[in-house]
């Protein structure tokens, strides 16, 4: 019998945050891929199963397995934290089915990504058009990366960084996108958002650097736009031109 | 007693692609406000609560009635689809409290948003640096707009644009795109994802005005970055520079 590959987003990790439908190609899959860590995020749904992890960047291997799972007649589960596309297991594994004509049935069920989990625990910073940015150059030239921050910012998108651990490129870009934005630009810096011993911390552009010891694997940071602020402590990015005028008068109208 | 605002994103509009805790903050709400569609997509929820329905563009009455409300003890559900500050009702909402210095407890409940609910049955489109774009010009200027949308092709990410009803103002943002890249550059249209009678189409950057009937208040559009490919029907944007050679190395070590 053929079997399936569910690419899974697993949302920020806790269990509230999890869809429905995750949960039921979880209970429908007899093997589960995954890194460690979200291997053990996910542990209350893994009785009973085959649970095979791997570190960091073996990718390819997990991919692989999956692959090989599905050929045997397996359901496999195979997760990633937030959604699966972004900067998750499902480009690799759609990859590797192309480059070996290879078809396995497979579903990509998404998730809560990092970006949006983060944004939530800071008010609603992603409000208007935005850019989401990797800044991991394992993969990819530390100059590109740079260049699409470049764009970002003269575009005047709220940006979202994700993987922001290596510090030399963080700081490269922080200093791109301040030569386009004010020092009280807000930035926001979410560790671990909705995991235990989560911090969420509003700070700007001329401040953010007294943080640089938040900033790990599991660390998010969201840059406002030229309209952003911050009320009672929570990053606003406004939709569009409404005023505050607006505000006030329909408020009490 | 004070009352309670959850701005919540019920994702692309299914049952399954809905969050547990958006399910919980459903439950615990006595009042529910939503534009009339989402209050059709969540009416299995919603039995024996006050239900305040509005039409679009009336974003400013929704936001007024779930502070009101939650001043007067209510605990309110205040429902985007999607995410809630993607486009949503968080910006609105927060505006509002800040403008009029009304301090009332609130939380986000993120969820899936369209663009990752469209790019999961379109492959995996959303695999590299992307940017979110809304082509919607009531609320913010159509030059604006397409700054941006050229920004964002200059920077090569994959683009996601939201609200492509405007044909027009479409049309001239896909001619900016097309300057950038070939023509047989992925596009991905999806109509309604996730909802009845979804309509997923692969299709190219020279071919897609073909499906512009296709185009409507549901819809989403993916355009892929400059390696973006189609492989069985599906939109793949690789991770980085992660050779074929090498997929079809690992695949058969």
């Amino acid at each position: 019998m053929a079997g399936k590959i569910y690419i899974i987003g697993i949302g920020p990790g806790d269990e509230k945050n999890r869809t429905l439908r995750m949960l039921e190609a979880i209970k429908e899959s007899d093997v589960i891929i995954a890194y460690t860590t979200y291997a053990d995020l996910i542990k209350d749904l893994t009785d009973g199963k085959e649970v095979i992890t791997a570190r960091m960047k073996e990718e390819l291997y997990r991919a692989k397995m999956a692959i090989k799972k599905a050929l045997e007649g397996h359901t496999v589960a195979l997760v990633s934290s937030g959604d699966p596309q972004v900067y998750g297991m499902a480009p690799p594994t759609l990859e590797m089915m192309c480059a070996n004509n290879v078809n396995v049935d497979f579903e990509i069920i998404p998730g809560v990504t990092a970006a949006l989990a983060a944004a939530a625990r800071l008010g609603s910073p992603l409000s208007m058009d935005f850019a989401v940015i990797s800044l991991s150059d394992l993969l990819v030239p530390a100059e590109e990366i740079l260049h699409r921050v470049r764009k970002a910012a003269e575009g005047d998108f709220v940006i979202a960084l994700y993987n922001p651990i290596n510090k030399p490129l963080l700081l490269k870009a922080m200093e791109i996108i301040a030569e386009y934005r004010k020092g009280e630009t807000p930035v926001g810096i979410v560790k671990g958002a909705y995991r235990e011993n989560e911090e969420v911390i509003v700070t700007t552009l001329s401040e953010w650097k007294k943080y640089l010891d938040k900033i790990n694997m599991v660390t998010m940071m969201i840059i406002g736009n030229s309209r952003s602020y911050i009320c009672n402590g929570k990053i606003i990015t406004p939709r569009g031109y409404t005023s505050r005028y607006d505000y006030v008068n329909a408020f009490n109208s």
